[in-house]
């Protein structure tokens, strides 16, 4: 059975709508996720780039993440046919390490814990498929990458792109 | 550089002992690590398997582990010719995954985190050699595994044995 691993943020979870609407509401911009569109967070408002990392190391930021689309009902179907690892960077925020679970169990509670990877370095990964919204994880990665799109990637060129859930599904599961 | 992956406890700390020390000072018994040589701490006490759940939900416990001798130095001059991940199942009890940061960056300090990887399933790990105390983690992993004795092992067979500390260095630096 062949094995896919899948980030999290950006991926499975919305954190830069999350850190955009912390933002507006702290002060009173009007920022939309299309505002966004080919910029890092840092590059949306220099302010933000300033703010962000309190964002995150509030215990809270972390369970509050919106799930993607569809994404739940594909990594389930993936499940049948795949081992799928849930692989995300953690260790720059230890606090967000136990939200990460919780939010894991939240909306995937028909994975195993024992398939979750919190971590830094993903060349770390034995996994035939990484999927990704960041390029140096996908480079890293000994296995095929597959780039899922985010804000800050739509410009990117050069990776296999996967634009949405429904995408993933067809990539996996209807060849 | 080969990549060696180090398991946390029993390895880096002295997870059993603290367990011990937890029940002894509970049910005032006497039990010493002699004691537990041979067997799984399940096996010492019958009520230590009650226990042993809620010595390790408690925030603290992790963060209260003794550091087992010359891990330090050790570790400190494998890094100098490989590249050093400490890879630790901590899924079962995400109540110890931010302790178990802390207490990395304590004793540790050198190591970057982004080289932490918290985990459940260790077939996911993509490493060289894979130093761990239990035999399924070296069942599973890919690479060259090597058993590092705990009281629970000390009678297994089959496996390459590393004793101490002493002997890692040996293993590793002194070919």
């Amino acid at each position: 059975m062949k094995r896919i691993a899948i980030d999290m943020d950006e991926v499975l979870s919305h954190f830069s709508k999350k850190c955009v609407d912390l933002f507006n509401a702290e002060y009173n911009t009007t920022y939309t996720m299309q505002d966004l569109q080919g910029k890092k967070l840092s590059e949306l408002d220099a302010r933000l780039e300033q703010r962000i990392d309190a964002y995150l190391a509030n215990g809270t930021f972390f369970l509050e993440l919106d799930v993607i689309k569809d994404s739940q009902e594909v990594v389930r179907n993936l499940c049948l046919k795949y081992e799928v690892f849930i692989v995300t960077a953690a260790m720059e925020f230890p606090s967000s390490l136990a939200p990460k679970y919780i939010w894991l169990k939240k909306y995937f509670p028909f994975l195993n814990e024992q398939n979750f990877v919190f971590c830094g370095d993903k060349s770390i990964i034995r996994a035939d498929y990484l999927i990704d919204d960041t390029m140096s994880n996908l480079d890293d990665f000994y296995g095929k990458g597959l780039l899922f799109t985010a804000p800050h990637n739509v410009n990117v060129t050069g990776y296999t792109r996967l634009n949405s859930w429904k995408e993933v599904s067809a990539y996996f599961l209807e060849v």
